[in-house]
């Protein structure tokens, strides 16, 4: 058979973290807590197994859940969003970005991202038969500047990607930022697809600029959230997209056919659990405490951290250690160092080694605490 | 925006769902169980979370339970899946049918499906830039004229989506189709996508035939399987899917974009559980049952009853009762006698209306006599 995706192999998520396991490495590479999430949560979905919550959910998703959402989104946006008709619920974060795409996207039209990007973005796009039209990131700061942004607009540009806090940059995007994709979309139809994954994760007192802050962006984007991100539970598979009526409808339509509904019990845990909004503040607060002891730890390290705005990542510089391609060296930390991460250059398409690998901080500090002794050694 | 899927509405069972609850309607429409899985299911579950089961699987799959899998395979059988290369562990049936669609589909390519026809085949063609070809199976046996289907190919057929048991016709593919096919597809380079949810429901000691049975099918088939249907938890939302590796490879590359990977826990927990294959041998009885004392109360009624050799499914006319279409009839049977069902008009494309309508026997014994008993006076 001829691949639609040749040039694809296996994410390197998954890569890095099967390599960690054969090398027994510390595993600071794929996005995931190795903590436990609170028991009571885990208590709450076995009472939702035993109350029979064990069959098909609603397709758009667990009507208790959906007015949670709802309420959450005003309490912390101060926006309406209506259950009913703009909240979907999905099997977490990339089924939403993939079903979005897969509900706008026909042949020949033309996505904007910005790289480093989530590596299933591009791929996603050519699958639809769609294309990818990139602006190029650089670090440190990784800023955009938007007069070269419309510079890629083309009478097929149908949409952009937006992702901040920016996995794997950790970079989030100002409220000026907001103001000039504003006035550069003013007059088009482009639609926006905001990955607001890490929407909790923003650091040092910012505020998230979520576009549903944003009325002339609202009107045109999907927003896509994470439960896994939200309650350290990413092996529960379970995020929503934000959409206005008439984008929810045709996600909708995409969504029923892809995976029909989502785990039943676990929704209407979260339903329970999010409710009580007592359980989840505090979480910019302990990542941010996490991201300032990795810091902390590697400052006595030959890396040259990064700023780290937001997310579950810190992104760091090894050009004062080595002169390695980022994925011989990251490889080379896995066998010789014993600490898995991410090389950079996996978020771009094209060939782009700034010497750059990314650290997941999303972890104990006792097991941020044993990689810095390993990584001080590099 | 422009819809990508104009003619379609909300997904027929969501549908009937709501209106069986709006209605209070005893709802025989959907297909799930209305009786409890089996509390050491759950049990698993709950060990599984409390064991760390909760950040991401692997993304083709739990490996104990892919394992497993591939020794139910092989005990069924007698065929052997590597569970590295050729087993994917799904968010249930209908995303391992959509990702098969999307891995192979490109736009203009044809595939050929079968109607009636379970709701989700023509649409996710269509979404993917394909071609329907649809050969249209009549009452009351819905046997296959392969001579006919023959006839339905061209240049550009690309796929064939086989479904055995039916859903919804509860009919099954025999040996002598399953040649018929091999015949068919001889010499070219079709593929088969082969809907087998339904692989242990196979009633009066006839022999599913699983296209995995037959090499010449089995190497060009994507066969998918759910464990919703396997073990009374259509809500878990987990099955997968089975390919040749070069198959396996494509699938692989889009299922990671698309939902990455599959609730943790409960993979876990499956694969505890079906390991000891006690725990779901007398499945095919279990139902046969239901399926036997189902036709036995409807046997006092006007309906007539259609052959139900496997599925959750009984098929019915009214004709005798009524003139009405069969959405009409369907939404009176709700309204006036308080039973939902599914009018078979719903899984054809075109209009067509045989005066069919679905019934779903996989509820308790007592839900079915309730309806028999509102079902009688029709
Ligand atoms: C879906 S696996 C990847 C998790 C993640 O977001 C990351 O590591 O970047
Ligand atoms: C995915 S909802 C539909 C369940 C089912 O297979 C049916 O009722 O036909």
């Amino acid at each position: 058979i001829i691949s639609k995706l040749p040039g694809v192999g296996t994410t390197v998520f998954s890569v890095m973290s099967k390599l960690a396991a054969d090398h027994n490495a510390i595993n600071l590479s794929q996005g995931f807590p190795d903590y436990p999430c609170d028991p009571h949560l885990v208590e709450l979905v076995n009472k939702a197994m035993k109350d029979g919550f064990n069959q098909y959910a609603p397709m758009p998703g667990n009507p208790f859940l959906k007015e949670t959402i709802a309420r959450k989104i005003e309490n912390l946006y101060q926006v309406k969003y209506n259950p009913n008709t703009e909240i979907t619920v999905t099997a977490g974060g990339t089924q939403a970005i993939f079903t979005a795409l897969a509900t706008i996207i026909n042949p020949g039209d033309e996505v904007i991202i910005f790289e480093p990007a989530y590596d299933s973005y591009a791929p996603t796009i050519k699958l639809l038969g769609g294309l990818v039209k990139t602006y190029e990131l650089a670090p440190p700061t990784y800023a955009i500047d938007w007069d070269m942004v419309k510079k890629l607009f083309t009478a097929n540009t149908r949409m952009i990607i937006l992702n901040s806090p920016q996995n794997p940059t950790g970079s989030i995007l100002s409220e000026d930022d907001m103001r000039s994709l504003i006035k550069l979309i003013k007059g088009t139809d482009i639609l926006i697809l905001s990955d607001e994954v890490y929407e909790h994760l923003v650091y040092d007192g910012q505020k998230h600029m979520s576009v549903m802050l944003f009325p002339e962006l609202r009107e045109r984007s999907f927003i896509v959230a994470s439960f896994g991100k939200l309650l350290h539970v990413t092996g529960w598979k379970l995020g929503y997209c934000l959409a206005p009526e008439q984008l929810t409808t045709e996600f909708r339509k995409v969504h029923q056919f892809n995976v029909f509904s989502v785990n039943s019990a676990m929704q209407q845990a979260i339903a329970e659990y999010i409710n009580n909004s007592e359980n989840y503040t505090g979480l910019t607060r302990f990542f941010e405490q996490k991201r300032d002891y990795f810091r902390h730890l590697l400052s006595q390290s030959r890396f040259e951290l990064l700023p780290c705005n937001g997310s579950y990542f810190q992104c760091a510089s090894y050009s004062k250690i080595s002169k390695e391609k980022d994925t011989d060296f990251s490889m080379r930390l896995i066998k010789e160092f014993g600490v898995a991460t991410i090389p950079v250059s996996a978020f771009y398409q094209k060939a782009t080694d700034y010497k750059i690998i990314r650290f997941c901080f999303a972890k104990e500090n006792s097991t941020l605490q044993m990689a810095a002794e390993k990584l001080i050694n590099v």
